[in-house]
């Protein structure tokens, strides 16, 4: 059982913020994704258009959401570690309105329609769970939308920075001195709009300032509260103040 | 009967899209609103910040969600037409991320997390139904945040009128003709990012343009296909091809 139970310790712990599941509930949770299925960096696992309806659970490594826009340009949604699902919004719709890439070998957990359905079915506050983990998703998406081009470049990627913290904080893989994060300049001037050049300017000038170092595949804080303050951090969105069902 | 199910005619049609539902779950689709309560133009009904876990139907007029941001400024992020979800989003979170306003007279259906929980014990088509909703929500702001910045103005109002279009659709309150349509040109500004002055330019070119007219609280679409065209607008994004769960 604990060796089961660890599969999915990432997701147990993250919805745990949310639901104190019960011991069936676990299980059903741990019957909803059965196939193991690994993936590697820059192999697609969803396709934006496709009409599969799969989607997964990360159990291990990171990956990236995005949209190709009409002019060609690439769009990241957002990030996913681990314990977070992938192509959940999807699994639902006809088509996916968007694709998926690992940006390191990841492991994920493969799931069907008809196995959320049959989670559901055994336990509805599973149900409750699952649409709370979507409203927080969506809830990141609507902070970045209220926030695109009204930060300044420093602001958003400390801003960035301090939210992926919070989140990795929630699943044990990070604390307010910093986390293991291995995303390229690249990803970051995607997810951001801006330059890979501008990001490289704005992470020294932020390392400059004493505030956040990310070097060598590590995000330092160096002054967390300083941080909080300049980029306007407030994490209430993010809804990790504990359970809210009992 | 026939009364009762007329209170939620435009949510069984839009939940219809996805699932065909039985009288069984139109019945807990019913007990799920059953407290009706009105709102008056103006007076929020959700509050960024608060705490109550109340979310609603919208039954008649319309509502948009917006978030004050910290410069004080407002950012919309969305309308909402008869048979959609109010705070769906925010009832599960702790705290709610957005507020909600009452663009016209309104009336809503009343519902807690309690009451949720209830319906998703019932009936787990139900959930999913629910969840797909709440997905094709995401989808909308994510195809917002994508495209932001990267569209013209003109193109941005144009693809905003469709999306529109489309929406009332799908609960029988717009065709390609066009649709009657309550919003000011200062609620277009704050939801598209633009002064109203420029809302009032852009809508001015697309008319001249003879591609869709929007006048006296009526939206016409006088060339729908080269509208589309010009917007580049695919529906795919609001998944409303048809009922996925038989």
């Amino acid at each position: 059982m604990r060796t089961t139970l660890m599969n999915n310790a990432y997701l147990v712990r993250k919805l745990g913020a949310f639901v104190a599941l019960s011991e069936t509930e676990l299980a059903s949770l741990e019957a909803l994704h059965k196939r193991r299925r690994v993936f590697t960096v820059g192999r697609d696992l969803v396709h934006q258009g496709q009409s599969e309806h799969t989607a997964y659970v990360l159990a291990s490594g990171w990956a990236c959401s995005y949209k190709i826009l009409h002019d060609g340009q690439r769009q990241i949604i957002d990030f996913q570690i681990p314990g977070d699902f992938l192509g959940l919004r999807s699994v639902l719709l006809h088509m996916s309105d968007h694709s998926i890439e690992p940006i390191t070998d990841i492991e994920v957990s493969e799931f069907l329609v008809s196995d959320l359905m049959e989670a559901f079915t055994q336990t509805p506050r599973l149900a409750m769970a699952i649409l709370w983990a979507a409203s927080r998703d969506e809830a990141m998406v609507v902070e970045h939308l209220a926030d695109i081009g009204r930060r300044s470049a420093a602001e958003r990627m400390a801003h960035f920075l301090l939210e992926l913290g919070a989140r990795l904080a929630l699943v044990g893989l990070g604390s307010k001195k910093g986390y293991a994060c291995p995303l390229t300049q690249y990803l970051l001037a995607d997810a951001l709009g801006l330059t890979a050049i501008h990001v490289n300017r704005v992470l020294r000038q932020l390392r400059e300032s004493g505030l956040v170092t990310f070097r060598d595949g590590y995000v330092t804080f160096d002054a967390y509260d300083r941080l909080t303050e300049f980029a306007e951090f407030d994490p209430t969105y993010l809804d990790q103040v504990g359970p809210m069902l009992s």
